[in-house]
């Protein structure tokens, strides 16, 4: 009998890819342990676990990795807003750096010397998996399938009463979640990002079918849904935007984008990745409130928000309490915004007098 | 008899601010031309005229606006994607420099003196007229009565049956709207945006209700809606991702953000934002093209797209058929781009090695 | 005799503008307190402020800021490379704050209920020291004589041999400086500092005479001379670019540019300010190491530089020893930049060929 | 005799490396075409061509490119203030592409099926090289010899005398360069570049010596001169800053340190180089005048500027004469820009209340 080559973690998810995969390395020389995380898919673990036996690994490990995926991934990519290209809500890329750090875990703990992985040299998840595991050092994927909605209702289908729900939040991150209606309240990470999803699959919130620009250069059909996650997207842009700065929103924006950015390409374990999640939280300190929303045929509306830490001020804003406000200051700030612009349509007059 | 002040050209509305306003320079010694621009907002302009007339108007001007107004303001913005704070289309903020525009025209052609608005000194629309007048130089504005919707149907009592539509785009502005149903066609600016206001609005699409942050440094509460805007945002942003190169999109998208806050903070004739119009319009030449997408309770669907100009290379993407790709060249795209995550690992470890 | 109208802590400078206005609170039936801060300027404290007392001063605090300006204002300067339009250090709006803070606490404490400052309504120093009031809640300044050089010596009068410098940093902030010729060393902030000021200042390092933009929209001529500030800011960027990742530091620098136009627009108390600060110092924690130097003729040329956090790994770069580096690899590395190009390339020949 | 397995042309040096590479390439069957471009390096081109012919080549070809790669590649730096890590002037990386773009012209001039270079596998020049091939479609080049100065006097060796010029720009380009003392006059544009480099070379100006970050992800040290390219950089930004609206200078200014990047990493020929090369160009219409500085012993110093365009207005910034500007107005400026951070302060001092 031939001598192993070594062992190889294998992310595997049970379907025609991954096993061929399996099949491959066993070929190879290599033992081969099978590795399932649970990230929230739908998928048949159980089935997918003899088939891995049945096809020869070694070992076979099923990982429910459902609470830290939330928690740390999903949780800074509220914080962020994270959306790639104005429309992505980079569920997908999340879930990567996740999974990749529960292969490269059991890989040390196994003695294994290899992992890898069920992508296809094309797609970002190549590229996604591979730096961070270069990164961590390691990693793995399997591409969902294009085109089938799991997830969401049929917008069409979906019900014709909405559910209106309360979500509270603390430093940028969702704590509570209560339906009105019927009084449900999830106030864990998980439970409550789990319900979410259930409420905004069941109106048919978070479809989208775009073309977006992977980082190897090509522009692919990307088909995503994401109904929780785009609940507290606007849930969460709605509450930050009550309690934030305006200068410091500004600039904690265009750190969201190179976030995004970042997440999409696979950096999340890069130096940059890390500096930017430090300034986003440090951003979220007084993004606490509850927002009131109501979730009707694919859509998201805010209804209503209050917070301790608003920066909102009704008497300031109203025309009629003027507060400490005096509008007649507002001549000499316009006067002095337009000495720029006067000085500059002086000159370009002086020019137009001599063509 | 007392002597003329001089002649004030108001931006008149019939409302009941604009109207005091009449009353009062008339008052204070001045004549009055009264200036009504038609940019499409719903109003008795007959009714508003002879309002200013009883009123002691020297002169009243009705003017419609709407040609110029979706040509040369809202197609510069639907190019833009503009946007603020992620979520408001600016319709508003587009309208004020052209209104102010045609204001200090007349006041030329009539020898006044002054031209006069009727916002308040609190919210932005003062800013935004004084500085255009400043600029051009002059300006005006009625404010938008708060919370009613004029214009859309509420999403819960929209239509059981979509819309579907095709947009053609060419240099990122759309030139003719063709409606898949019932075979409707239009290819006047004007005309396409009316239709498309229309058909937004019987849906119930383009409502928020939000909290937006003013220039002069408060938040305040802003309810809008702009049903074709949104369609048009929608069906540009699916055209341009398909169309235009990843990279010069990435920095057409910073030099949008930034016009859309001239724009919202009143600069739309400031040098800057004349600058960034030019450079936006630039990036617009390949952005070409059909999208087709449907119109259905609050929500707009991408369908589907085609263009000449698209740099979506269908036999690249896919898997099986490898055109100019080899997909062992990303081995090494990765390992380069690892190279750097990995010296940073390095080091990292060094130090967790000595503390 | 008519009862006082309150008091007011002036910021003082013992110059002519400051003395008129002195005497004009009087005049106007406020008691006045002088205060003089100690920033480092050039100045006969002892003679301004018997010249206080003389002009009516009830009483007269000066205050030697110089440790604190050191450690906490220009140490973040320091951090942040500031610089305003690409070449003025920013000293002069670094000591605003730090003096408008000094002023306000001596108020407080005597129970003053205003403060005022010299500055006219034209400079930017008015709109500093007044927003930082607003923020704090108070300020003042007195503007520097313009084109009078007062620390540096003519470059053309300078010293025929170089001093040569070691400069030791922590988190991005300078900790040592030691002459290698005549083996002088300083370890304290505000000495260390005062040092550089001199050595710099001997060999005509940081004189500058440029054309600035002023918030309020206006360009004027600013003649400024920052000898310290010069060398450090040579120094931190050198040790910066040899110990931090390339794609933190391009964030970074965003950051910084923000940081710079803020403090230049007198917005240090700012939210936005306090964020940027606290994310520019997060960035500094690898920030260490020794950077020799040697200041002649009115310039500063780095010798050389090592750090314990270096990311620079000579043998990675080396032609010749090949490390973990695969030279192949960056044929895989092109490729795959190349596709993005190669296609629109394709297109644009596609578009050549019709026309 | 075997087969020739086709035509390459070899960006040659007469260097060791890419003459290794020509007598390698005729021992795997290649006919060899040696093209030598003359971008202004200091070369012996024609003990080039005979080591070439005895080498073996086919044929050599010897170009001067000398004016376009003034004119086409460094103009369009200069414009743009382009400058990479905040020291690097980046004039090899304008030579790049320009060399590329003449050796592909003459390979498709003879039917050369393919094109070489001699770069190794791990500087930038290997990858800017390739990408403006597959670009162009193709690419060169030979590493400079580090370390050695070759167009600069060591600053201290410098003449004790400065020689003062005028640059004049139009369109942000210099147009004219005049030597104030010997009335030397310049005014074609490589005629004057090459002035600018002896003078600059005479006076040891534009030496670095620094830490850079490498596209492929590694800091290397690099050492330049860029004599000419360092008094035009300085004389440009005076000219920019002096002319150019400080919201435009802002947005340029961003554009820029893109240009800079795609223009270190090889990118002068992709979509997103030439949209910003288009930007950059629009910005510089006003950017017009005369400069006056002087050089010596490594320095440039501005001594003062005129322009027809300047929107510096003298009478607006004196203290004295009022001109347009009322002082009285930055007081409303000032409480307007309060506004916000006085809301902050107010919910901060809340927050401290309780805790």
């Amino acid at each position: 009998m031939s001598q192993s080559k070594g062992t190889v973690v294998l992310a595997y998810s049970g379907g025609l890819d991954t096993s061929c995969i399996l099949v491959w390395l066993k070929e190879q020389g290599y033992e081969v342990i099978a590795y399932l995380a649970n990230v929230g898919q739908e998928e048949d673990f159980e089935a997918a676990q003899k088939k891995a036996h049945a096809l020869g690994a070694k070992k076979v490990f099923i990982e429910d990795l459902r609470k830290e995926f939330v928690e740390e991934f999903i949780w800074p990519g509220v914080q962020a807003n994270a959306i790639y290209e104005d429309r992505y809500l980079l569920g997908t890329s999340l879930a990567r750096p996740c999974i990749a750090r529960g292969q490269v875990k059991i890989a040390k703990q196994e003695g294994a010397q290899f992992v890898s992985h069920g992508a296809t040299g094309k797609g970002n998840d190549q590229i996604r998996f591979e730096l961070t595991c270069y990164a961590l050092p390691w990693s793995m994927d399997n591409q969902a399938p294009a085109g089938m909605y799991q997830m969401t209702t049929d917008p069409d289908k979906a019900p014709n009463t909405p559910d209106t729900l309360e979500i509270e939040f603390k430093n940028g991150v969702p704590v509570k979640v209560t339906n009105i209606h019927d009084k449900t309240t999830c106030d864990s990470a998980l439970e409550l990002f789990l319900y979410l999803n259930k409420i905004g699959g069941k109106h048919g919130v978070g479809r989208i079918d775009i073309i977006e620009n992977r980082f190897i250069g090509m522009k692919s059909r990307g088909i995503y849904e994401t109904p929780g996650g785009t609940i507290l997207f606007h849930a969460h842009m709605d509450i930050e935007t009550f309690t934030m700065d305006k200068e410091v929103r500004k600039i904690k924006q265009s750190l969201s984008l190179k976030f995004s950015e970042q997440l999409y390409n696979g950096f999340w374990d890069s130096p940059e990745c890390e500096f930017v999640r430090h300034c986003i939280n440090k951003s979220q300190e007084y993004v606490q409130g509850k927002v009131q929303l109501s979730v009707y045929k694919g859509n998201v509306y805010i209804l209503g928000r209050e917070s301790p830490s608003s920066l909102y001020n009704r008497d300031l804003v109203s025309m009629n309490v003027q507060g400490d406000y005096d509008p007649c200051d507002a001549g000499g700030f316009i006067k002095i915004n337009a000495v720029r612009l006067r000085e500059h349509h002086r000159l370009q007059s002086k020019k137009d007098c001599k063509a």
